[in-house]
């Protein structure tokens, strides 16, 4: 790994999340840290997009993921005439873009702007884009970094100087630049971060990246947020998302909405991070992921009903406008009745 | 155990609690059960109070050890003088009835009947009381059968004939009662469990029980009810209560204020269950048991977080009567603003 500067210094201790070299995509397993530290080592881009299906990575993780797994792709079809790369480009974009359903939009910006990046390598003669693949998700990340770092700015704004924060699933690179601000900003904060059944990113991903960057961190169990709330007095709930729809809804991790209702009962401001999606006008063209039942019937790898009984696993809720009292987007905080205001940026992601 | 009639069977089915006999009291694990079947042998009353402690048994399961537990100090003491055997039955029903703060009162209820019982056998010159105090147990449970009959009785006539009900935590007999009952009323039931983080009684007991009665049950981690209320329909939702105040506050395992605050949003009605304890005419007098922290880092024994971030576990929490659409009572049901219309009757557990 060649770049060494500060930035990516922290990407790589807090989001440390997939890098292509040499052939193969490695990408961490967040499904098991930070209680194991292993990586899902992928040799085609069809097992990058496998690894993204089955949840390795989250939150912002795939997209990087996707665009390592291009630089894979382009590597696959490396010395094939112009054309032919082009078409497997072309066919490695929409397998990876469409992993999993509800991201499918975001990732064709990320895949779309890895072809771009090959085909200007191509047209330059060269006979392997993969490195200018690579460097081009570096890019995006970057470009991803600082703009994140804006959304972080107009959210930590709205914190009290002494506050208490409660999170949602694990929102990734905006939990850590949030933190960063907060430092910046001399804020002190007390965090509860929700488990986030099943598969614990709230336990394992949010609370270990607010307790290594040095906070004081609580976890709790999904059904505390009320009881949290009317017991230690939250100040503000936040959560990035998945999808920020042009009308206001925020399609998130399972529990954001029941979260986002308890806020308002209790007078706590909910605010999203992130920015509106323009692929999604209204709410509804999303289609929620539904993921295999049987998990929630397990934790850890546990059983823990009787098997005889079903699931249900709904991997996103949706939390209608009236429930979100602001979008912190990096171009400012916006009502979630007026995103029209917010100047959409082709392609990029911010979560 | 000589007891055979339907209502015995029945209890031994789904509410195998706790027996005493020949000097041991054996309490089933429901911590781990339905996936093991263990039994925890108790050799001393404290053994058993410490059992109550560990939460080796829930809901009504403390209230029926606590009296099988009776009939062991009884065993105890057996042989002594009667003002000795008072003596050490006082202070094992003392030691049982504190074993855990939220529901010291109604243990008092149920130990004071024990020792009555013991003063008749011994008044009655005999020289062991244990068998007595057993059948004042067995006495105790079967009147608590008929009361949560009648509870059952009342809940399900505001169940729609095809409905779905979403339940909260183990809430033992009335489950097993109310669906008992809507079997009677003809009433087709769809059942939703959450899973009732950290000890699972959700989905590992409520949803068993379901599904032994030959109900669809469908298992949901705690952060889904807002979801499956949004998206599936849910008619009624409606828990048992560790303490129902005078003044209309409902005491239940952590995450029912939650559920109750999303069934508001959605216009669903709130049924708790149970009677109301006039040991606590307001919320002031109750004391929330807060539990070992550690234990929300983990998930059947597994660890879910970096072992250096904190838990918070109160083991309930409160909701307020402007929550709840009905108290379901054995004397009818019951605006929790007119709690003051129930009869008390001295010493009876209605959980």
């Amino acid at each position: 790994m060649e770049r060494q500067d500060k930035d990516l210094a922290w990407m790589l201790q807090y989001d440390n999340i997939a890098w292509y070299e040499n052939g193969e995509v490695r990408i961490l397993d967040r499904r098991i840290y930070p209680i194991e530290v292993k990586f899902v080592v992928c040799k085609s881009h069809q097992e990058v997009a496998q690894a993204i299906t089955d949840m390795v990575t989250q939150s912002a993780g795939p997209y990087v993921a996707a665009a390592m797994g291009m630089a894979l792709a382009a590597y696959e079809c490396r010395g094939q005439k112009a054309a032919a790369q082009l078409e497997h480009l072309r066919q490695a974009a929409y397998t990876i873009s469409h992993a999993r359903p509800t991201t499918t939009k975001r990732m064709q910006g990320v895949v779309s702007g890895c072809l771009d990046a090959a085909k200007a390598a191509l047209d330059a003669g060269k006979a392997d884009a993969s490195l200018d693949v690579r460097d081009c998700a570096i890019e995006q990340n970057d470009r991803r970094y600082y703009r994140i770092g804006q959304v972080a700015k107009y959210l930590v704004e709205k914190f009290p100087s002494h506050g208490t924060i409660m999170t949602q699933c694990f929102a990734e690179t905006i939990v850590g630049q949030m933190l960063k601000e907060a430092s910046l900003q001399g804020k002190e904060l007390k965090l509860f971060c929700p488990e986030t059944r099943p598969y614990f990113q709230g336990s394992r991903l949010t609370a270990t990246v607010c307790h290594d960057m040095g906070y004081d961190v609580t976890v709790i169990t999904d059904n505390m947020p009320a009881a949290v709330m009317k017991n230690e007095g939250v100040d503000v709930f936040t959560s990035a998302a998945d999808v920020i729809c042009g009308d206001g809804h925020v399609v998130n991790k399972v529990g954001t909405y029941q979260i986002a209702i308890a806020a308002k009962y209790h007078g706590i401001p909910y605010y999203a991070t992130g920015a509106p999606d323009f692929g999604h006008e209204t709410i509804d063209t999303v289609k929620i992921e539904f993921r295999d039942p049987d998990f929630v019937l397990q934790a850890m790898g546990t059983p823990t009903a009787n098997q005889n009984v079903k699931g249900y696993y709904p991997a996103f809720d949706i939390t209608p406008p009236e429930l979100v009292t602001g979008v912190a987007t990096d171009q400012g905080m916006f009502s979630p009745f007026e995103l029209n205001k917010y100047k959409p940026i082709e392609g990029e992601i911010t979560v």
